[in-house]
């Protein structure tokens, strides 16, 4: 294609900047990012190959557009751009929630826009376009979430475009994939800031750090995630979450019950928790 | 010292003697394993220089003995081993709790000899002989536990020996140590077995799998370390256990109100648990 766009030059709009770059998918590739520090990074850097200072430059004329920035940004974000996208142009984000977005899509876009919801499944603990990386998708799941019947041409395309980053293209509806990530994705970073928190309320935090090996350093490292991110996505994601909360709050219930009663049960427990997990990974 | 000897040669066992033998603490180094083939392998990759078919054996005329089996397991060890420990020796193990520990040893052992509770902050993904290495408790806290007035210079030579290993001795007494590490070790493998468990119990199981990214893999890991271990530290650690999960129950409890009330107080939170996380691994 002739201009791609991209607008939020963070970890994930730079590495995507980068990884379509390589692959050679548009000849240009424009940029905008609120903080025009990383947009000037994201173009130095060799995401982008036009610096925009506004959004409605960057997606002038363009064929594809990408909106990678915060999920609560993305509302006025859509009706920013609406007026300014070209016929036929493929829309897709890269939020971690897609009920919501698919909504605020359907409402600001005209009918001769496709729109696509994508969620790429990668990440890094860096944040930040210093931290972008072209190789940040390869291997990972990309999830594409069609808006309807328009969009069956878009979703063909991205995903062509998708496994030439080196990622698996999963389509899915909105609601499974928001009840999906929910439990593998958002549940574990809640997870991992309570641990944290709970922690650090107990009168003895600082000899607590001192005594941290690598099982707390990996059960902590999702609680110094954007805290941004994290609030968009508990706000447009909340019943799945709650959901999910309920139900790992019932299975901790089950595992204090084995440990009060010294249960026989709960060395097979952590047997086929081992398995699992193992299993999942293989 | 002439004479060392490590009872038990997993990843803990073979990794103390694999530092020991390279600081040059002891001119001999007699290993045991329950299972003859990690002692062999425990020799062959130069973790111990003399392989014994029986602790008995490994113990004799020994100055100092590492008991580094299953905490379960080392009630009957120190009953086996006491008649056979010559006077003056110093005794040690690397359990993960060490209330239970201290009783059994002071039930078994004669007055003659010495015994300091021990427990390294490290570990690995990788469990047994073959994941050994002389750099595991480089940088590492390890906490050691006097058993009364007579380990005073046992704590001493102790602390010496740790030190030439490239890890930092942390004295505590029993019930503290017990209460701490319940807290930041014992809570994360728990939660993580139990996120396990509560995603694998979901009819999705399969599809959150193939949708797992970084995240669930580091929230996930501590579920795939030994059941036999996590069994032995839930049964002799459970008091404290179960304080900290009624902790976390009810930290979970908070978090979830906030995400229900879309709270403005959850931006924040997870604002402090980033930097929290970030000062206590700065």
């Amino acid at each position: 294609m002739e201009k791609l766009a991209v607008l939020g030059l963070g970890l994930i709009g730079g590495s995507l900047g980068l990884a379509l770059q390589q692959a050679g998918v548009a000849k240009h590739i424009s940029g905008y990012d609120s903080n025009q520090s990383s947009t000037y990074q994201a173009w130095e850097k060799g995401a982008i190959t036009e610096i925009c200072d506004k959004v409605e430059n960057a997606v002038e004329d363009a064929d594809m557009v990408i909106l990678a920035t915060t999920i609560l940004a993305m509302r006025e974000l859509l009706e920013r751009i609406a007026p300014r996208l070209k016929r036929g142009v493929l829309v897709t984000d890269t939020a971690s929630t897609k009920v919501q977005i698919l909504k605020w899509a359907k409402t600001s876009l005209p009918a001769h826009v496709m729109f696509v919801g994508g969620h790429p499944m990668a990440g890094r603990e860096l944040a930040g376009i210093k931290a972008a990386e072209a190789g940040l998708f390869e291997g990972c799941a990309y999830c594409l979430i069609p808006a309807g019947h328009s969009s069956t041409e878009g979703v063909e395309h991205l995903s062509e475009i998708i496994m030439k980053l080196g990622a698996h293209p999963l389509i899915l509806d909105a609601d499974r994939h928001d009840r999906l990530v929910a439990g593998i994705s958002h549940l574990p970073f809640i997870l991992s800031s309570a641990l944290v928190q709970c922690l650090s309320k107990n009168e003895n935090w600082g000899e607590l750090t001192n005594l941290a090996a690598g099982g707390f350093r990996d059960m902590s490292r999702l609680a110094a995630g954007s805290p941004t991110m994290y609030h968009g996505i508990c706000v447009t994601n909340k019943e799945e979450i709650l959901k999910w909360l309920d139900a790992m709050a019932s299975e901790l219930d089950n595992i204090r019950t084995f440990i009060s009663h010294d249960d026989e049960v709960l060395e097979s427990y952590f047997t086929q928790v081992k398995q699992l997990r193992e299993t999942a990974f293989s």
